[in-house]
């Protein structure tokens, strides 16, 4: 069976989240199945890179997933395109080898969260961004992200812990820019924990706010204690960027 | 009276457009007079520098308005920016001299139109875009649009032509650039008729594609047919991006 790689881009703002529910609830991947498995006519899986949550959006999701007749990839990406909805679009489709899962492969991401720092509305990209009207000091937030950078402990950052299942993880880079009255944060690391992204934008967000200092941020992977890290960052402001493959 | 003058963005896509109906559908104009009546207590009346049509956007849209009370124009702005909608934002507000007046005092504008020039979707931006998946050669567009400066006549250019009313316009500048896939094209007049930049935009994206030449213009300037001019673009890609005043 031929396997495919696709990149894909996403509006999260009215889905719940990347992964099928049980339910039929409205999200991406169903979408990309329901959609898949009308063209092939018959029932198609599809891997995704790993889960955005609800409200988040991507630029650069990866899937896979295995046809059991040959199409032309430009052809199926003009058919997906034709029939998933507006906020869904296909970007390319590329033959993989068939050991090619977009999960298991996946080697590292970027993640891009999105503030709108200003008292000031901004119609246009307010669904793509928070706002904060308080003033952020960029400099405290990338002291703070320095702390972060290199493999730790990341208990204290994610949503809730599976017994037994590691919570190390590794962050390469944490980019922080301000243009005009956006500020941009991007981090990139080897894998994330269910909101990990989220928490950690929060904690730079409350140095930025002067509410905490970087040198806490120790004590936090620790400790691995939710409560003492930063706030979850509303979903609306991330976007998944960009999955890294061998 | 004190008299206001204030820098309006909408996101044109859910209204019927800039102007009040009688009947009371969802306009920003509607929007903007109820926020404003229930401040101040009692009826305002807003003008605004000129008609928006239903779908389209505003960048830099400005407003007049007078108000029994004074306001502070800073607290005035935070206010109006609490209750409109989030489609609809202030960015500043000023007081103006007593005989201002938004649409009489405006003397030009700039428009902006995007196309989305790429058979790939664009998921983001699909809001305050048209797309048009076959390539626009820029070079005839902008070679088209020289006949447009200056002085004419645009009776072919305008939706429904007014008996008596002058058809008679000035283009300043026409400007198109090309951002990867992203075709933007400029436009600067002292005034404009209904519909006048997106017919104007259909006739150069016409030559675009090679089914028109930029030398048939000035026959359709003399003639002041409609049909022989170009189609109407969406509503969707275009936005009023800026008014001059003295």
């Amino acid at each position: 069976m031929p396997v495919y790689k696709a990149l894909i881009q996403y509006d999260g703002t009215r889905y719940r989240g990347w992964q099928s529910q049980k339910n039929g609830e409205n999200t991406i991947q169903g979408k990309i199945v329901s959609v898949l498995s009308r063209l092939a006519e018959k029932p198609v899986e599809v891997q995704g890179s790993g889960r955005t949550d609800a409200g988040v959006h991507a630029r650069g999701q990866v899937i896979s997933f295995a046809l059991e007749d040959f199409w032309d990839p430009g052809e199926l990406l003009a058919a997906m395109n034709r029939y998933l909805p507006e906020d869904i679009g296909v970007l390319s489709i590329e033959e993989a080898p068939d050991r090619f899962h977009a999960r298991l492969c996946a080697r590292g991401k970027t993640y891009l969260y999105r503030i709108w720092n200003s008292s000031l509305p901004n119609v246009f990209e307010r669904k793509w961004m928070d706002t904060i009207s308080e003033p952020l000091n960029t400099e405290a937030m990338a002291e703070a992200a320095s702390y972060f950078l290199g493999t730790h402990d990341f208990a204290a950052f994610c949503a809730v812990k599976k017994k037994k299942k590691s919570t190390v993880r590794t962050i390469h880079e944490i980019r922080i820019e301000r243009e005009g009255d956006e500020v941009r944060i991007w981090v990139t690391g080897d894998g994330f924990l269910h909101h990990m992204v989220r928490i950690l934008v929060g904690t730079l967000v409350e140095a930025g706010l002067g509410r905490r200092e970087g040198c806490e941020i120790p004590k936090l992977f620790a400790e691995g204690i939710r409560a003492q890290a930063g706030i979850t960052m509303p979903a609306r402001g991330l976007t998944l960027w960009e999955v890294y493959y061998e």
